[in-house]
């Protein structure tokens, strides 16, 4: 049994899973719906339409005491090290992305996490300096940043979220696949003597972005351009990037923020500083630090990513489902799901816990998400009417962006999107009898709500942050490492070993090599 | 038991499940990957990592037998009334998709299916007309379609695919949600006065477009333009928009077209005429038509549609395993993985089957998707060392479209993107043992891969109609109706009644009414 499953509270727990609450009774009430409120940093979260009730929740609240989440979480904060794995070689690193925000009220007292918010925000300061350079000498309008993974998910969310923020003549462009064609499309949009290139890898050496940036380097050259008047790197200190000769500018990250854990850092902040101005930068590493001291909150009711957390957990390993899907209903969110996926995902998609065993219960689920209502028309049939249940997380804004609406029979479209949100967190759940069994709607579909008045950057650090410990959370939970990525490392041995067969070296792949003299490739 | 269950193979693959196919054994050879090598209109299918071997295969050929799943292609095609669930009210159509590209050589021959490919043809002449008439007036430079769903999704991923043959000077933007912040910032990056307006709806009546339309016409309107000069509609014969004095040109799409199976008629042929012009359409529509051909060969090995519905009911029914991944390793891709989440979801998402019948076995899986390599830095953790398995669908081609390219350390993008393809494949089949629990993978994870040379307009309407009938073939195997979407239906009545409580009408919903209050939006 692994220290999970031997957590005091979990067997009660399984007890409980039998209770099986019908969220299409009639108790399922308004009453409920009041009771199941929870809220902090501008967020509401709305839990009622979860398989949930009293009981359940207080032994939820059990297990994350029994699994010293709390402790855990400030232990994180406070610059323990944490990403590691006992008993064997493992990163052995801090997790201190928290640090890259602490520069608010109440900052953390440790050693480890000073010296680390410090280094964070001295880049802050340099930030700020370049941008106002940038802004006197008028000369860039473009931005182009390439990295993979967590070096381009969440600054492209960043900046598509607040877009509405953005100056004119400013634009941001973001390239990340090795895919030839995904450079070469967003050249064609830019001029590139008025374009800034930011290129992120904290180890100076990532396949695609290496790729990518002497790719744009020989356009440069070819337009009579000096690669050194537009490109900034973004990297550790030390790395093959980090050298003043070929950038404009250097800016560090170091390794105890992971990749996944790095768009409030520089990787993020160049591109969204350079769009929207390093103030809008800044509110949204307030928002970000404001959910870190909520993370950090006592009363569990009240710390939105932990209630989270268990919720989730809840329904993954007491209930069964295989998978959650995340829609926010707002259009400036498309790209954020992509950045909820990879927090979840790949924080938590591993088999092994800390003490290097394989577990016996399910961890991180398959997270797929799409905005609303866009999803309605696309994979909610599944949602209302397939065999599988999948439990649902909406988020949702009270007002819109750019404060533009038209009224339409009788409502605004902001009103419509709202009713669209709530119409289908009830509808999952209550169901509706038919005599025609095609129109029945089972319905006993959980669901939870996370809602704040507008998508402002304090708004979107503070939800960036709240996926984040939400993860973290869990892993702490589950008694997994949810900070290393060890699962991405044979895919890149192996596609290595293709390309030294492309390159016609020796290789001893068979299997690949079947490929390639069965595609007339070699 | 119903009837999928009850078909003479599937007891026998029941039994087959239990030989465990091991993806890590030696067995797994190159023999192997040239054994299971399927091809039709341009495109290779590489099965070998697929947890299956010839008897298995010949056991899910004997399936498809068994539920006529040719025949039903064959009605299907023919025009015969299949969208329909016994004994209940229900759509009661033809499903006719095909014959909007049934405009090729081997037309069908019954009179349903000639009537339908002879209407689709007169619009696309008219559409041929209509476009030359644009280009010669040289007015437009920007289009704006505006439809949600199967309006929409279609449409944007075909745009986005064949970018490389966009027209300069003819830009294309996609508005779907009734989020107002999506269309105001879309209308700040066109100039109304050179903009069409595409207002997709079958029904003329779905709210988002309706509602964005009113929008656009009211900007039309400040800026002292006609909309009836600016907009164009695709909508049924009768519906409301289908009206010669509101709209510059009104193209029909009848009901024998679903929703997300239309992005070949009007509903796609529009936007990407416009962009593109009209010989990009009719090489997408005959991609289309080849690989509805290929959907009715009775040599079931190289059907690839139907060879890759019987591995997917291989994995989701008998190896159960609950959800799919769909990785094209082609950026052009991106939003079309939008659209085969919608194709499978939303066509078999079902839990009645077409007697009306509560099935008792899973129907269409949880579908997620990416592109690679990107999806490789996100959720491919999850998919190595996770502690569930998801079965993965590759996507590739041999070529660029932009041709294009930088060799870096001796192998070209292109080289390495399809690389991490293989290399992907290879690894999540085979793992490899670590003495670090951590670092060990488990492998015997399945994938294929579909292969073309390149991604040209005929390749993808090829893989359009791929997707389509892939869906159609599961259905028809396992007897649900996977032409409706009843299961969308509850929460749009639920969000109705959200609406009247924001217009203060009277209405009986108290959880609606108990949300809006604790929003204070009520």
């Amino acid at each position: 049994m692994d220290e999970f499953q031997n957590l005091k509270s979990y067997k009660k727990l399984q007890e409980l899973a039998k209770k099986n609450i019908d969220l299409t009774s009639e108790k399922i009430s308004t009453q409920r719906i009041s009771e199941f409120i929870s809220q902090n940093c501008g967020f509401k979260f709305f839990y009622g339409l979860e398989k949930i009730d009293k009981e359940i929740l207080n032994n939820l609240f059990e297990l994350a005491s029994d699994a010293k989440a709390l402790d855990k979480m400030d232990a994180m904060q406070g610059g323990e090290v944490i990403n590691y794995i006992e008993g064997h070689e493992s990163d052995n690193r801090m997790v201190l992305h928290t640090a890259l925000r602490d520069c608010f009220k109440d900052r953390r007292k440790e050693k480890n996490a000073i010296e680390a918010s410090n280094l964070a925000y001295k880049e802050i300061e340099k930030l700020k300096k370049f941008i106002d350079r940038i802004d006197r000498e008028g000369k860039f309008t473009d931005l182009i940043q390439i990295g993979i993974g967590g070096s381009i998910l969440g600054p492209h969310a960043m900046n598509q979220a607040l877009n509405v923020y953005r100056k004119k003549n400013r634009n941001v462009h973001f390239v990340s696949n090795v895919d030839p064609d995904d450079l070469v499309q967003t050249l064609r949009n830019v001029d590139l003597s008025k374009t800034l290139v930011v290129s992120v890898s904290k180890s100076g050496t990532t396949l695609e972005t290496i790729t990518n940036e002497e790719f744009i380097k020989k356009e440069l050259h070819k337009k009579g351009l000096d690669p050194k008047e537009h490109l900034i790197a973004v990297t550790a200190k030390g790395s093959p990037m980090d050298n003043n000769n070929n950038y404009l500018e250097v800016f560090y990250i170091w390794d105890f923020v992971g990749g996944r854990f790095s768009p409030t850092s520089m990787v993020g902040g160049a591109a969204l500083s350079f769009a929207c101005g390093t103030d809008v930068y800044m509110k949204l590493l307030e928002g970000a630090h404001d959910m870190d001291k909520n993370a950090l909150l006592k009363d569990m009711k009240n710390n939105l990513p932990l209630l989270a957390a268990l919720l989730g957990i809840w329904n993954r390993n007491f209930l069964k489902y295989p998978s959650i899907a995340i829609i926010p209903y707002s259009s400036a969110l498309f790209y954020f799901c992509y950045q909820i996926q990879q927090y979840d995902m790949e924080s938590n998609g591993k088999s092994i816990d800390r003490k290097a065993k394989r577990v016996t219960f399910e961890t991180g689920p398959v997270v797929f998400a799409n905005i609303g209502t866009d999803a309605q028309h696309s994979f909610f049939q599944f949602l209302h009417q397939g065999t599988d249940i999948t439990p649902i997380e909406f988020i949702g804004f009270k007002n819109s962006q750019y404060n533009e609406d038209i009224t339409f029979k009788e409502t605004t479209s902001q009103q419509k999107l709202l009713s669209n949100l709530f119409g289908q967190a009830i509808a999952l759940a209550k169901g509706k009898k038919s005599k025609n069994p095609n129109k029945n709607f089972e319905g006993n579909r959980p669901s939870s709500i996370l809602l704040a008045d507008k998508l402002t950057p304090y708004a979107l650090g503070a939800l960036m942050s709240y996926y984040e410990h939400k993860a973290a959370f869990q892993g702490f939970i589950w008694g997994i490492n949810s900070f290393d990525q060890e699962g991405v490392q044979l895919g890149k041995v192996l596609a290595d070993q293709m390309m030294n067969l492309f390159a016609h070296k020796k290789e001893n792949f068979p299997l690949g090599e079947a490929f390639l003299k069965e595609c007339g490739m070699l």
